[in-house]
């Protein structure tokens, strides 16, 4: 599968490039394709240091979708509209939404958008047919990035289409130490979102770092 | 600390009940006095049959408020408004709501109330002043009911009362196994209660037995 990460020079989209590349084919995506370039050099860097190989290239957001099967949207919230309108050729492919709308007041608190979920909404931007899923939510980019760390984490994933939901379980337990679940339709995918601030207020009120989580 | 469950007849009391009942002095409470004295000497005898030492009594809801310091409301969300008209007494308790609002179509989805969660409508109904917190919210009542097994589950706690959540914090942490996390305020106890909709379809689509939560 060929993986294209739109935003994949934040911490998210890196952490996620460099875990995913060792086993697919990552385009790290970015509005400017110099940034991605570097980005990538980066991620390359660090992996090579650590004795791994890797399958990573950088481009802009638009030749990361045209290139990819899989299109991992590792924006925030408040970039999803105007990055969305800029771009196209989703036809096709399956589209995965790890965003997670949220205020920081004095705690954090979840703020889903009209549609019940920013997967919801991502689904209702694109051509009829295009296949969403969320996945990827639950992750804090230090967890995506301490390679040094064995992960125990769960992921779980919502979709509505049977096989495109299997393809990205499948890609999610592509990475050593981290679990798919299914999670059920896009229609519960309010429920995974949310789960972000709550660990994000757990880590804040117990005195935790990148809280991760599991189900047992 | 005392403790008084209402409806602590039903499956999710009766197990909360048997797990606090070694440390706590504990009242099963149920709209019929006869049936709180059942189902309490049915908890005795599962726990005398394990050599487990409890203080259990059985009595009507209204005792079990009267009689005790943190009121556990362990009713089903339909029950709520109907069971809090028919009692009194709270002002001074710290009273706990593990109500999780939900329907079950194909799937189970969260369905908060108008005030935002279980929790807030419930701090609503009381009279001003009166402590809230949510709490043993993720537990399916199989795992407080198995006794041969050992738990190893996180239970987030909220409230906006910090002696009354240290209380309650308290009370969680005294279960072996079971670890509580401060969720923080009571409004964000809708992104708690909505994890067990979550964990059901979890357990439903991964074919999994009574899913419980960690942080890590």
């Amino acid at each position: 599968m060929k993986i294209g990460i739109v935003g994949g020079t934040g911490d998210i989209g890196e952490g996620i490039a460099m875990r995913l590349s060792p086993n697919h084919d990552v385009v790290i995506g970015s509005r400017e394709e110099d940034k991605a370039e570097s980005s990538c050099n980066a991620c390359i860097g660090v992996m090579s240091g650590l004795g791994i190989r890797c399958r990573l290239s950088g481009h802009s957001n638009q030749e990361a979708i045209d290139r990819s099967d899989i299109v991992i949207l590792a924006i925030p919230f408040r970039h999803l509209a105007p990055t969305m309108s800029s771009l196209s050729g989703f036809e096709g492919k399956i589209v995965v939404s790890p965003i997670n709308p949220m205020e920081k007041k004095e705690f954090f608190i979840y703020t889903p958008p009209a549609e019940g979920s920013a997967a919801l909404l991502v689904k209702k931007m694109l051509p009829e047919g295009t296949r969403v899923c969320s996945a990827f939510n639950t992750v804090a980019a230090n967890k995506w990035k301490a390679f040094s760390e064995a992960l125990d984490l769960a992921v779980p994933v919502c979709g509505d289409d049977a096989t495109a939901k299997s393809a990205v379980m499948q890609l999610v337990g592509s990475i050593p130490g981290v679990k798919p679940y299914d999670a059920g339709p896009l229609a519960v995918s309010s429920m995974v979102e949310c789960l972000t601030p709550l660990m994000l207020n757990i880590a804040r009120y117990n005195k935790m770092k990148d809280v991760g989580i599991q189900f047992r």
